[in-house]
């Protein structure tokens, strides 16, 4: 299919009708001024569709969050980095309440209305007090043109702001879907250490809508890696508020198809540049699994070659080891026959049947130091195929996640533990 | 039970009528007069057992081993460092043959009496003219006192070579039981990059061998990890030559439980020295999972755990970051209630009902600070436990395994690639 898209500016406030703003709570950095809580609002009703981390640990928000999306459609998110109010009991849940009360008082909603994130580090209690303290201007400062904003503020480790936004005819009328998101950690399918919001102006049917995210998540978020690591705080949340004043979007019709398709391609954009932003990543590698037996099988190769740190070592040296991709297809779990593995590097053939393939290694040496390249996996069994985007582990990664001792201090300064 | 044991030397050659010897054939650098090429005999027939990697790309010696273990007992082991003669198809075979059938040419053995073991890069084709002029002196150099330059030979990246052996009572006789090891990296449950081979002079019957061997390694060598990947050249080897005399050990009798004990005491000692000896670890952590619903589940958790790279970064950082290790057990698939989940360090209270605990900060990263230490995770929802051996993981580890370039260079050189 064509990419009819154009790309338009404002990120989540590029649909028409959603507001957005961002202040500095000093939750981050007390002493240094980053925004750290922010809201995305919708002037009007929204369809809202959540999906969140299956760890089973979960934060406080994500499982507030998940019981004000089942009850109802949600229509402002308020989010707050620095800190993921995880594994903090009742008095976490209770922050995450208070969080999603002082939004719906500020703007006049229930509080079910409100849907809550929280990224950061674990195992601390949120300063409530300098959260609280932001509300007032948060509510006040809503604004069409906050969406950068709010995108800057749900970062953590990250090294920039992703945000992106796309505008697409259907039948006469533009449409628009706008999002951010933030990772750099603790990123694996099902889902990352991740926060994605997106916004639609689409008028769009339940039906339809909740189809086309539950899939756009599985063939973006779910294909991503950087570190294995599933965390407790993951969340996409979608709104589509109808302002675009399209015909309502009927399942499973074309127009259901191109809406779909686009929401996908916005997610598919803010996925890559998760990994492109991962913690110390110096590669892009597009992980490519072809000819398996099942689906199942594929994503298994996959997911053991992304998250093998010899693998990913070998990446981050440049060094085309195909010996090491193969040995971690051999304990992925996935039926395989040595004999009949294929594995190239941008096509170049570095495996062939299992054994040293014909390509000169300098070419492949030359592939491997690019800073994005692409190794396809041939199981040479079947038909089913798997793709995920992965990462390199870096020297420098290990070194940045060695301690997180700083925010347990600033933590006893709070008095708050 | 006590460990009523006495520490002897001369590793596998310290059981009766084990001789052991190694030369130097250039395989692991052709300009370094490193021992790489190594035998070890059994003067008498053997009772034999051997364990393989249940990585499903096997190297070819794992599978000519594994054939010759099925046809009869085995009386020889002859194993190469610096190359796995893995992913070399039918040529790997050839070759894997041609040290089993020189060594049995030498010790006028049957080709089906010698295994072979094989350990290093991946991919690679042996240069089996530097291999083959070893075999003479090699034969003719066996010994009673080769069990250290046996346990030096097997050793790639380990920084010093691991051997271990003991003599026992058996109601009034001297057993003894000898064994050397290697690991460093591609370190993980199921078994490890490892090479482990173990020598006895009991006299013990097939039944309690089997089982004895099994369980040992099952309860040693499958409960270690360093970095979660599972190579294709794992072996655990055992040897029982009966040459000490004592009536023959029944299955299922006192005297097996004994001798099972003292196999499994050696085999542990040679475990723990793997991971303390990983690439680049400075920390070895004995984790325990207790209070499962399962043992499968225990097993989920601690592996979860253990090869977090997020927990292993802030172990090598001093950090005792209970969040991550919380979070790695919500991502395990194991059942658990986040409020029942209890972690200490060194029995000190880290997380209580999955909250911060009582313990001071300090004291915690006084133990986090120290070499080794044990984390306990209590589940609260059984009574089924796991315990492994695990490491850190450290910026010098990615470094480490960054380039296997060398070794591809020295094959072109050898006009192998």
């Amino acid at each position: 299919m064509d990419q009819p898209y154009t790309r338009i500016k404002g990120g989540i406030c590029a649909p028409r009708d959603f507001l957005g703003n961002a202040v500095s709570c000093g939750i981050k950095n007390p002493d240094a001024d980053r925004l750290d809580l922010c809201l995305i609002y919708s002037k009007v009703p929204c369809l809202s569709k959540g999906l969140f981390t299956q760890n089973r640990v979960k934060a406080a928000p994500v499982r507030l969050s998940q019981s004000h999306l089942r009850a109802n459609p949600i229509r402002a998110i308020v989010t707050n980095s620095g800190n993921a109010n995880a594994c903090t009991g009742p008095n976490g849940l209770k922050d995450a309440k208070t969080m999603a009360r002082e939004v719906s008082r500020h703007l006049d909603l229930k509080l079910r209305e409100v849907a809550v994130c929280s990224t950061g580090v674990i195992g601390l209690p949120l300063p409530m007090n300098r959260v609280e303290a932001g509300f007032p201007s948060l509510a006040q400062g809503l604004k069409a043109k906050g969406g950068n904003e709010v995108a800057k503020a749900i970062i953590t480790s990250d090294t920039h702001e992703k945000e992106f936004a796309i505008s697409f005819d259907l039948d006469g009328t533009r449409i628009r879907i706008g999002g951010c998101a933030k990772g750099a950690g603790m990123i694996n399918p099902n889902m990352a250490t991740m926060l994605c919001f997106i916004t639609t102006d689409a008028n769009v049917s339940e039906g339809c809508f909740d189809r086309a995210v539950k899939d756009a998540v599985e063939n973006t978020f779910n294909r991503i890696t950087i570190d294995g690591d599933t965390s407790t705080n993951d969340s996409v949340i979608v709104l589509a508020n109808g302002a675009a004043g399209n015909k309502r979007i009927a399942r499973g019709s074309k127009q259901c198809r191109i809406f779909e398709h686009a929401l996908q391609f916005v997610m598919n954009k803010l996925a890559k540049a998760i990994v492109r932003d991962g913690e110390r990543v110096t590669k892009f590698v597009t992980l490519r699994v072809e000819g398996a037996r099942s689906s199942v099988d594929a994503r298994k190769v996959a997911q053991a070659v992304a998250n093998s740190s010899l693998v990913k070592s070998s990446w981050n040296g440049n060094d085309p080891n195909w010996g090491r991709v193969i040995h971690a297809v051999g304990y992925s779990g996935a039926s395989i026959r040595e004999e009949l593995i294929n594995i190239s590097y941008n096509g170049k053939a570095a495996c062939e049947g299992g054994l040293q393939g014909r390509t000169n290694q300098e070419v492949l040496r030359n592939i491997v130091s690019k800073p994005e390249f692409t190794i396809t996996i041939d199981l040479g069994l079947g038909d089913a195929s798997h793709q995920i985007y992965a990462a390199d582990l870096s020297p420098e990664y290990v070194d940045f996640n060695r301690s997180e001792y700083a925010y347990w201090k600033q933590a006893k300064k709070d008095g708050l533990v």
